[in-house]
């Protein structure tokens, strides 16, 4: 098997700029947007008025920088290898430790879609905790922590824009919980990137095959294409086949941090057979996944045997798969769950490859009926507990929260996280704020995502227009993440949040001089906004007019306004 | 010209119901959505358990009841035309009023397009005012007020859902200014609706043809398609040609309330120049369209000679269509605008048919930048003194809102329409959250707009995708009905408003059972619904599996949930 090289490629107007730190020999790495001069007839003479370049944030990595050369087989360049290898605190495997990874490596009949190259996994040593939460708790700031200080600025200095985001913020940030870097030192393709309430708000993107449809290049192209689209972390959600090969071809050739839901994989270990998981096969589950270079792991741990009983008072039961298997495993064993019960040893796997723990929220509402219930309630009380049982790990926390929930019962939701789990990073699910728009769903929670992410929350994870009702294709992912961008960005500019306008700006700026080229270019989607505008001026494919057909020449309101206040430039 | 009839028919699923008023011989349309039984397997018995019809709110007038027939060529039925006759306080014209309608009618090549039934115009009777207002400040209910009452009430009752909404209140709202119902007595095809925090939030769509495109085919299949996807409210906003024919059709053909902003043709009747236009001029047009049967008109009496020098001072100046119109026309007369001076000349002539005004925000921001500063809050204090003008000849009055404003911005908006224009209700675009996702802007609007009408905002202005880049196609105003429905039943949600869930939980009782579709036929957009569901299942047709491919059998929560519970079925 060969994959062909993704089709993504430079963004239209822009270079790839590099921001050298000033601790590490550190590129943190920005997209550059470039604009045209601002025309102006004085006197009748025409003068040209530049306008800056726009830096923003870049989750695209390596696919969007023409200097680069990108082969799918081979992997991405693994820029924090030497990082890692610096702190002189790990070492490398000659084998892989998984049972299970073993004899997928051994099946023959496994090589033809097998990812071709095989690097051998690092661990933490013996007694060695590495993660980032460990060595800020420590005092100590590390070049994952400068990057992301680097990055969530943009060149807000050099605009003269105040900012109270430094390599020491970032540390403290984290010692404190409140904020994590997710970076499995397996996994060093990706660019560090920082999930927190005093930083942007992220956005997360999910994909993976089901039993019923998509194959290995499918996912990957997925993948490349959410980052290019604006996803700042990636979940592979796979639940089909080949599962293990599936996510081999996507962390090698991931520019961002990717989770999983391990449990998923171990249920399929079984054939599905819910009873027949154990902690044994979970647990080996977990370090193929660590030594495959997985930045996070959900875990429903927070999913009790006293909560199927609060199932059956709901209008839609249990609508988180992770959850409901657990559910349904304590019920079926009549036994506390394997994952509450083995919670410290998972922390103690998980501290060694710094993978962070995203606590499930296995008992979200799945209805407005059943939002802020009783069993969602209850789980988040639990997984605060949890919480702090993995900060004393060192091990990095995200809470995860709902799901479907009414405008007006979201607030309860961050403040209660914001207590119960004592700050930590709250990542949710839309919510959608209502049910009946099936194909709009991106829409419904976009809503709800802009509206939590402002009142704190750090990471939304997208829902596409075919959420309840299909898996997503290329085309769904794409209107997914530009409506979670949105959604973030929305946020973003109600914090406050230093630099965040700088954008909307410069787009605004250019729309009233009538740059449309500028406009496309600097839209969260170029290619569709110049699509839209060509396709009703098929005559006039320069895209240079002072109008659009939406109001013609005569009613156009900027133009008449330019008249008003002598600004006009032809 | 003849119009092929529109290719809009029955609701899938769904029958035309008429609850029948108690205080007038009036027959309330809704829509019934039927729903499959629910299947239980009760010791190996097949049990049926029926489910309930839903009863929703229904725009789409007579198009979709297979009991009426349809023909765009002579009009839909005139429901209202005996309400008014009874009322006894009106007289039939037996020509049209305005010089420049005669003009227009004595055009023979204008014959070809023009619409073929004439209906003498109705106005009221010398001295008297024949609006909504007038009747409920004199406590008298009329058939329109238990008409609305009966449609937001939908099968409340029957349902034991309390409700407040009675024609008393209906009567009082109304009378307080909090709530219209725009209800011209030359548009009687159109079905009464109410606009008021008190109620349902509403959504207004907006199509017109502009310079460069469209005809009046189109613009009267937009119309119609706009009010079957959900639009409360049509807006023609018609820039180009034929703009008095093209009204005509629409209105004939139109089941909910028209709105324009007459400014529009006035300026197509000086040929674009701004500074030719007239008091004369807008009068004949405001007569023009009064007797075509406009039920609300946009009126910019707020942008005053001052604001030409607040313009200046913003990121993208006056995005207001008729809003930078005034404001040229103030500057190149340096006089005080002339629809600010005849205000209260306008109101007369309104207070003959029941025009309600809209007061127009010309100053409304146009980009983030923008939003909340003295020249938008300048206006709206203007706004707030026109509206006690108008109420005092008995004028209902709608108040115009942004925008492009930042979610942490769209309260103070709110709060300050409420305070200065005495609770008037308040109608906003958007307002749009972000500037930088032109292409998406039906989103990033949904958001604002879901927001804003939680907080209090009764009608919505929807925006589409193609937004800032060209006209709507019918795919767009489809999109945009749909994202605004959306926020507005998110809102509505929010509000608690009596029954609001009622849809919500049956949908997603529907979803939790496999119901697929009952799920399709209960969403905002079936066909979409439907069309995802399938494109994916091209091997299941029939629809009635329990998973989809987004998890597939093994992990599907819903379906693992029902057996913990014990409330499988299959």
């Amino acid at each position: 098997m060969k994959i062909d090289n993704i089709n993504v490629s430079e963004y239209p107007g822009s270079t790839k700029k590099y921001v050298e730190g000033s601790l590490f020999p550190i590129k943190v790495a920005m997209r550059e947007i470039h604009q045209h001069p601002t025309v102006i007839i004085e006197n009748g003479e025409r003068i040209e008025k530049p306008n800056e370049s726009i830096t923003v944030y870049d989750t695209s990595g390596p696919y969007t920088d023409p200097n680069i050369s990108i082969d799918i087989n081979k992997g991405l360049p693994r820029i924090r290898e030497k990082w890692v290898d610096m702190r002189n605190d790990t070492i490398e495997l000659d084998d892989i430790t998984s049972e299970y990874g073993k004899t997928r490596r051994d099946l023959k009949d496994l090589d033809a879609i097998r990812f071709p190259v095989f690097h051998k996994p690092r661990i933490a040593q013996a007694g060695k905790r590495v993660t980032q939460l460990h060595y800020a708790k420590k005092g100590i700031i590390t070049p994952e922590m400068e990057y992301v200080a680097i990055r969530e600025n943009l060149d807000n200095k050099e605009r003269g824009i105040k900012t109270y985001i430094t390599p020491e913020f970032v540390r403290d940030e984290i010692a404190a919980g409140r904020a994590i870097i997710a970076a499995n030192i397996n996994h060093p393709e990706a660019e560090p990137m920082i999930i927190g309430k005093a930083f942007s708000v992220k956005l997360n993107t999910n994909i993976g095959n089901s039993a019923l449809s998509s194959g290995i290049e499918e996912e990957v192209a997925k993948a490349v294409w959410s980052c290019y689209w604006g996803g700042d972390t990636l979940m592979d959600l796979s639940t089909g086949t080949n599962i293990h090969e599936t996510r081999e071809w996507i962390i090698r050739n991931c520019p961002v941090p990717v989770g999983t839901v391990p449990i998923y994989q171990a249920l399929e270990k079984v054939n599905g057979k819910v009873k027949d998981l154990t902690w044994e096969i979970y647990r080996d589950t977990l370090i193929e996944q660590c030594e495959q270079g997985v930045d996070y792991f959900t875990i429903h741990a927070g999913v009790l045997r006293e909560h199927a009983a609060l199932i059956g008072k709901r209008l839609t039961g249990c609508v988180s798969r992770g959850g409901s298997i657990m559910s349904q495993w304590c019920t079926e064993h009549n036994s506390e769950s394997f994952l509450y019960e083995h919670f410290e040893e998972i922390c103690e796997i998980l501290n060694k490859y710094d993978v962070a723990v995203s606590l499930g929220d296995g008992m979200r509402p799945g209805s407005i009926h059943d939002a802020n219930d009783r069993a969602q309630f209850l789980e988040l009380e639990i997984l605060g507990k949890l919480t702090q049982k993995a900060w004393s790990h060192d091990v990095q926390v995200l809470i995860e929260g709902p799901g479907h929930v009414p405008m007006n019962k979201i607030k309860e939701n961050m403040e209660k996280e914001s207590i119960a789990c004592h700050e930590a990073p709250f990542y949710t699910l839309g919510p959608l704020t209502t049910d009946i728009a099936p194909g709009y769903d991106h829409i419904t929670s976009a809503i709800g995502a802009a509206l939590i992410s402002w009142l704190g929350t750090a990471m939304i994870c997208y829902v596409t227009p075919k959420e309840h009702l299909s898996l997503p294709n290329l085309n769904d992912v794409r209107d997914g993440v530009i409506a979670y961008k949105i959604a973030a960005h929305a946020a973003d500019l109600a914090k406050n949040l230093p630099g965040a306008n700088v954008r909307d700006n410069a787009l605004s700026k250019a729309r009233y001089e009538f740059r449309w080229k500028d406009q496309f270019n600097l839209s969260l989607d170029p290619e569709k906004a110049k699509k839209y505008y060509l396709e009703s001026r098929r005559d006039a494919p320069d895209a240079d007019d002072r109008f659009c057909t939406m109001c013609g020449p005569n009613f156009c309101a900027m133009r008449i306004s330019q008249n008003v206040t002598g600004a006009c430039d032809k």
